[in-house]
């Protein structure tokens, strides 16, 4: 017995009054996800606990059976791993996103219009930064998907206590103090600030830039790390459970936690991690990978995305991709020797523009699940599933028993 | 108000094929259970948590309210005290069972053909053994039903931590080896690998098993000690919870727990822990020990024995005689006085003949209970139960609490 686990990242929601209190789910009617549903067992899924709206980092490693309250060390050792740089345990990491500031660093757009190309070519200009405040230390920088980088600062009495937070509109950004009275906290901020500003100096008059101005687009004039982290340490999938595993994923995020987990990284060229990512390609990439893993994770990041752009138009029309994503897998796989859970990691309201605990729908199929009856993947066709409220922890344990290696106890 | 917990051992399953995709409760139609579920309310029981596959004794020890993680040191314990041997602290006990292998010692038949009153006679001739590896060491063996018995060893300096595992077909029997460089475990490998191959010499000629031979029945040529243990402690139900109990069980690992657990234990003659076990005997010991204890539990190992073998005929059979026990315990109780709760301590898989971490149902009767509508006692009908999702350590405290007698907290 094989698994695939399919995450729509963000994709669970409330009711909205525009869908007439329908969730995006149940408006995108996706036929294939309710296929799954009608095959197997539903339940909600509460990734850490109920109350916590968790970041995609916390709740991904929870459902591949890490605890998160012991192994997670910030988001920028996943990122950074995950990017493809070789972390070391001196190292402390950043997400590093490019924005839009205005004179005074006070963000007017978090992701400068969700740049895409202009991003890598942009990138190329912040390579082998010197900075005065810290002439001991390396820094890497390196682009990943759009708006999306990583930002390593290596060398010695480094601290990531240090305020350096999600960027949010309205903010200022060159501002980073230490949380502590250490002077690596201390230190450390700095760097960040003189990081700061100094790619602010070199991207804003950027012809590319100028350009961007030109057709209307904010530009890209700063980068913003955040979300200091070192370099995790995970027990991976094959020592803790005999799996051999495969990740399908965009966004460098999930790729280092999969990574750090014993897991192949499988590169899928059109995965954007946005809503226009190419979905085809991500079911043909996670077909190929099941002949020879025993466990694949397919990640889509853009129901995500859109909800954080409020973009209801956007987050159905992903939803539908990933529908039609999964009816390709369902057409080419065998049911009889594959179990699959599908499931949000979170919620992520449209109307908020942010995650939040609502538990997320999850449907778990094998030939020899007690089916439940339910006939819809969705947070209402939840309610009514067999295996009630669930946490992230129980996905690993679930799949594990369904796949005949359940964790076993007394003699 | 009094309460009677009845258990049906791995009585849950799952959907099969040759059922027309329904489970064997399912299609046994066991229409006391039934009733039960129509006067109570239902649910999904994790004796541990989801994703664990236990076996019976940690089961049990949670649903008594006894934390397994903290008084479980092996089944062997509880197996001794259950087959009425009066452990002593230094003792280490184990579980024994008759059972044929060949020339090698490897395992051709983990049950001896399920041996029964043959196995009597044989154990008679391993009393008194004296082992050369341990002269020091008293060697107790008992057997208790069919090719189930208990070996105990006396003294001092001795070790459960050893490879003595639960016998399995086509593995070598004689060669547990110490799981530790204590000279207590290397010494204990050595007296049980002495022990059994003594109990193979003494057995394999014997006229018993010529006899058996001759009547194309397997010899029981070895005795197998597995799942090691000492003395557990546990807390009496009557000091926890102010309750008198009974237990009405065949098997000694479920008398164990519950003698350990202060309960009085019921022999019930024709009680033979199979599928031919006599149901109606344990009806009527349950009834009259209603009368004067608080809490009666009755188990029935047979459908957890019909499972193992994948003998789907017989776990039907089991489960329509628990059903007839049931009618019969139904017709004679006042049900405005006693609690019911109908439960399997865990899943056992008629297709993979184990354990499994499946959820089991469960369905608890009271008079005051707000009934839930399910009208069925299955897999599927508890999915829809108004208990929802409980651990086996809620087992107790919903029934104190319909007892009249919840666990209060705070003034």
């Amino acid at each position: 017995m094989k698994a695939i686990i399919i995450i729509g990242d963000g994709m669970a929601d409330r009711q909205l009054k525009e869908l007439n209190y329908l969730t995006p789910l149940e408006a995108a009617e996706p036929k294939n996800m309710n296929r799954i549903a009608s095959l197997g067992t539903s339940g909600l899924l509460y990734a850490i606990s109920p109350g916590i709206a968790p970041e995609s980092d916390v709740a991904t490693l929870a459902i591949l059976g890490q605890d998160p309250y012991k192994v997670y060390t910030g988001r920028g050792g996943f990122e950074a791993i995950g990017a493809g740089i070789e972390l070391r345990n001196e190292d402390i990491a950043f997400r590093c996103d490019f924005a839009t500031v205005n004179e005074d660093f006070v963000i007017v757009d978090e992701k400068a219009g969700r740049i895409r190309e202009d991003a890598t070519e942009l990138a190329t200009q912040i390579q082998d930064l010197k900075l005065k405040s810290a002439t001991d230390i390396e820094v890497i920088f390196k682009q990943t998907l759009g708006f999306k980088g990583v930002l390593v600062l290596r060398g010695e009495n480094l601290s990531t206590n240090v305020s350096a937070c999600k960027p949010k509109l309205n903010t200022r950004v060159n501002s980073i103090k230490p949380l502590d009275c250490s002077p690596e906290a201390k230190r450390t901020a700095d760097i960040l600030n003189e990081f700061i500003r100094v790619s602010h100096s070199i991207l804003k008059d950027h012809p590319i830039n100028r350009e961007r101005r030109f057709r209307g687009q904010p530009p890209a004039n700063v980068l913003i790390p955040w979300g200091g982290g070192r370099k995790p340490s995970l027990s991976p999938l094959h020592k803790k459970y005999g799996l051999r595993g495969a990740c399908v994923a965009a966004v460098s995020l999930i790729k280092g936690i999969c990574k750090l987990s014993g897991m192949d990284i499988i590169s899928v060229s059109g995965a954007t991690g946005e809503v226009d990512t190419d979905t085809t390609a991500k079911a043909n990439a996670a077909l190929k990978a099941i002949k020879d893993h025993d466990l694949v994770l397919i990640h889509v990041e853009g129901p995500d995305e859109a909800s954080h752009d409020g973009d209801l138009a956007g987050k159905i029309l992903i939803i539908k991709k990933i529908d039609t994503m999964i009816g390709t897998i369902l057409e080419n796989i065998d049911l009889e020797e594959t179990c699959i859970a599908l499931l949000a990691d979170h919620a992520t309201s449209l109307k908020l523009k942010k995650h939040t605990a609502d538990p997320t729908p999850i449907t778990i199929t094998s030939p020899d699940i007690v089916r439940d009856g339910v006939t819809h993947y969705s947070e209402r066709a939840a309610y009514k599933g067999g295996l009630g409220n669930i946490y992230g922890k129980h996905v690993m344990p679930i799949l594990l028993n369904l796949m005949g290696k359940p964790v076993e106890f007394g003699v």
